[in-house]
């Protein structure tokens, strides 16, 4: 079903859309099954908080059949490929997880800030999907936008490599403030399942958890084919270079594990 | 008007009830600008995080007329004098600001389990309510409840001196973990003028807040009268030791300041 007009003029205005329960609870459940299984592994895309917990695994859909399927989904395929007009790219692939009690801090930044300073990327035509692999409520850490931030185009940064586990280009607390007056700051909360498509130049945030109950959320930033990087600055687990546009699968492909498992289990 | 026999159902059942917009926006407005008078005061009852911004300013309603007023408000006053069985006193009053970006955290604790251990309080006859002076969202460290936690009578807690500001007798992740499993984790959010009535045996937290927007709330600890404190071990400006009943004023109490300086204003 493509984005209806209300949709893209809302995306346009306040740079990012909602959707509760994209996915079934059966869906999300295979998924966060296998962001366990991810997690567990011990390779270089599976990135550690300070406590141990993980954080980050990269690049999930090069090495796990749900998330590779999850990455070629059309229910996230098709309304980026209408919002950026035409075929798209894995650009990057995480599994972020926000654990009980000791899940970090992100800061305030832009993705596409990173990947212009970083990977060479030409334009914004880019945008990023996250999906709920757990219900994420206030208590847990949620996302933190500030809608209408994507109007102001890149926004200087500073290159945090301290205050968070992962380097990232920060925004200066005064530049966060003024962007807020004018825009709010929001975090959309729903059931596993829920899915959020947000601008590359939107500025967000998350907090830390020391609520009971960890977060996964993957993210997926989609982009398109001509506007591919041209800067190899980072492993290319983190920053793909396989520019092939990708070809979506049928929308029951999630589904079809899902059946596949509970026949393996009887 | 009184409590329903559901709403005391449900105060027994999950150890809270929220009431949304309790106070109007214009009362909420009048509390907020006197918090801010207050938080510049040079007073040892105002209390700041190590970044210097106020954290909490203790028994306010004896050195504020606004907040004098609130700390006996009907509205408080006579749900909790239903609650608890008769008439009550103000065992602690405290305004607490979580600091826009700065804002720390607060561990996951229960306020009896310090009330009886440091200040003999004989029984859990006593309530808490939090009036919310800032709209309290997902976005700027709300506070969090585990529903049904009261019912597990004081739990053993551990003296924290180190990870949050001001000494607190906080749980363990164990016992924090099991208690969620069985009741979940809440964040009850709305604009300001919200009012929580919340038992003084309910394990509550509240996160850090890294969104641009700081949020005060106001909390007041009221105790019967017979269950008066017998040890006297903290300054009298946090554990009160005047345990004359409250007598709750007008319900317009509030709106003859707003209107007061209002005229001033003219």
């Amino acid at each position: 079903m493509p984005l209806t007009d209300q949709e893209l003029k809302t995306l346009d205005d306040q740079g990012y859309l909602f959707f509760p329960n994209k996915f079934t609870a059966p869906e999300a459940a295979l998924l966060k099954h296998e962001a366990e299984t991810v997690y567990a592994m011990d390779r270089k895309e599976v990135w550690r908080e300070s406590s141990g917990a993980a954080r980050t695994a990269f690049a999930a859909h090069t090495y796990n059949e749900g998330f590779r399927r999850l990455g070629a989904h059309p229910r996230l395929i098709e309304p980026v490929e209408q919002v950026l007009g035409g075929p798209v790219y894995m650009h990057q692939y995480k599994v972020n997880a926000k654990a009980a009690f000791d899940g970090d801090v992100w800061q305030w930044h832009q993705d596409y800030g990173t990947w212009k300073r970083d990977d060479g990327m030409p334009e914004p035509r880019a945008m990023n999907i996250a999906v709920f692999l757990d219900d994420v409520t206030a208590a847990n850490g949620p996302l933190l936008f500030i809608p209408g931030s994507h109007k102001r185009g890149v926004i200087e940064a500073g290159h945090d490599l301290e205050t968070t586990s992962y380097p990232l280009w920060t925004l200066d607390r005064k530049t966060v403030s003024e962007l807020a007056e004018q825009g709010g700051c929001v975090a959309p909360t729903g059931l596993a399942g829920g899915m959020l498509l947000f601008s590359s130049l939107l500025v967000h945030a998350s907090p830390g958890n020391i609520s009971p109950f960890g977060r996964i959320i993957v993210y997926l930033s989609l982009c398109h084919v001509d506007n591919h990087i041209r800067a190899f600055n980072r492993d290319e687990w983190i920053a793909h270079r396989d520019f092939t546009p990708i070809e979506a699968l049928s929308d029951d492909c999630l589904d079809e594990l899902v059946a596949e498992n509970r026949r393996a289990a009887e």
